[in-house]
């Protein structure tokens, strides 16, 4: 059986693999992003992750592609990148078809990293998921029945975009109080930074979470608000999509109970009259791989 | 051929109607409920509707339920009515099935009236449709791919529970700041009556509508910070459902332009980066028939 080829085209990094049709990875390799090499200079650079692939893993049948940015689904175009030029409607499918000869299919992050861990890792069987990554950004994937469910414009599962503060910080994207503003890795820290009076920017989320462990009053506080505001918009999207499960994955989430035992309690708090504590808030498990394998599911699925 | 019956099970009314496979009614009729007299005289109120229907209507192939409370969907049973006793794990499908000897469909109010309106009314054709209604209560129902998406545990849609003022008032559900305790009826009217000071307590919603007309800026003012409100439920909702149409029913939804002319530009204001401008807001059209219609479109889906 030949193996799907999964491209990941992430801001910060470029990952490729090859997988079977159960997730399997047979290969995988990945770089650091070049923004500016922009979108040549990433396909160059796919090209030579997938040229190191031991020639026993095979040729791909098809191709998925999970793209970190807004896509055009209807022209399988990308429409632009936040994190370099070179992307705004450029037909990457196409692109990689040539160099592939074979069917390719592309979705943004978010989307194929909840289609990859509804079919290869915490979400499996399961039919109704709400997927969130908290990283750099908060984004989302909504899966209904069991497929993932885009929107009529594929702009659907932006919960990063939900405003959980309407007093609160402004957003990139020319709001107050969204929850990417609030609840992402960069925001937790900038917040950690003002409140602490700290003029050195390179406190990270993840120090934060380190420091609240320890003891420092400020990081804790800056953990409750923000877990809390992560809390509400998870409870508003829980009332409107009933999901039989949440799962969070990103940086943020690798935080574990820290993250996820107070953010349980968040949800409850302010998620009636749904019985909250009965849908599972849990971390999601492919990690590193998510984009690659739910990629993967991408061709798999255009494959079918 | 036979047509199907509708039964509308509200808090403040009763309503049923024979209607054919185009939504066209053929016979309707509506009574007050009497909240005391339970789940038997409401059964024995909608026989006498049905009774008084002119033979030539037609007896029904199918019934379709339309219930003002939570059910379970699964059971086909009632929950509970938040405006009378009685209705506690109650067998209404099982009784209306035995009373007219044919398929019974049942589903809550806010998800029939949503596939009443995309059916037969305003979103006739549509896929991905936000249906919210704006009455004594607030309520929703989602429509994904021409369907009503239920969610998990038939709990999906209630918009009226998302949070959009976190400091803001008290809601019945225990919560704060829900939409419902923002932008209902009765939540307009309260509002008014406190900011004017005033103890009466019989202004409507529809008084405050009339007054702010009428240039009194109390009035104004309360209308401004519900419709921000209601705004930015819809904007967090558009932002995760990306539908190509949202629809206002309900009482409330009959102030017309004075209501939908400003709730376009709050949705605006606060729900990007999704092309809020390019999702129409329109209200259903359906009004006092819509519980009726909705019932009769299930009652279609379950005798197709």
């Amino acid at each position: 059986m030949r193996p799907y080829l999964g491209l990941d085209f992430g801001g910060t990094k470029l990952a490729a693999g090859l997988a079977d049709e159960t997730g399997r990875l047979l290969a995988f390799g990945r770089c650091p992003t070049e923004p500016a090499a922009g979108a040549a200079g990433a396909i160059a650079a796919m090209r030579r992750l997938v040229a190191a692939f031991p020639p026993e893993a095979g040729r791909p049948v098809a191709v998925g592609i999970s793209f970190g940015g807004p896509v055009d689904l209807a022209c399988q175009r990308t429409l632009l990148s936040h994190h370099g030029p070179g992307w705004e409607d450029f037909p990457l499918v196409e692109r990689i078809a040539d160099l592939w000869a074979c069917p390719v299919a592309m979705d943004n992050d978010a989307n194929a990293a909840a289609l990859g861990e509804v079919r290869y890792g915490a979400g499996r069987g399961r039919r109704n998921v709400l997927y969130v990554t908290v990283s750099t950004g908060i984004g989302g994937g909504v899966v209904v029945d069991g497929k993932v469910y885009r929107g009529s414009h594929g702009l659907s599962g932006e919960i990063g975009h939900t405003i959980v503060r309407p007093d609160g910080p402004l957003c990139p994207c020319g709001k107050r109080g969204c929850l990417e503003a609030v609840a992402s890795g960069p925001s937790i820290a900038r917040a950690y930074a003002e409140q602490a009076g700290r003029t050195d920017s390179d406190v990270t989320a993840e120090d934060v979470f380190r420091r609240a462990a320890n003891g420092d009053v400020t990081a804790r506080d800056v953990l409750d608000r923000a877990i809390h505001a992560l809390g509400l918009g998870l409870a508003n999207a829980i009332n409107l999509l009933d999901p039989e499960l949440v799962l969070i994955g990103g940086g943020v989430s690798r935080a574990g109970d820290a993250l996820f035992v107070p953010l349980r309690e968040a949800v409850d708090a302010v998620c009636a009259p749904a019985p909250a504590g009965a849908i599972p808030i849990v971390p999601a498990v492919l990690g590193d791989a998510v984009g690659v394998l739910g990629a993967v599911a991408l061709a798999s699925d255009s494959a079918a």
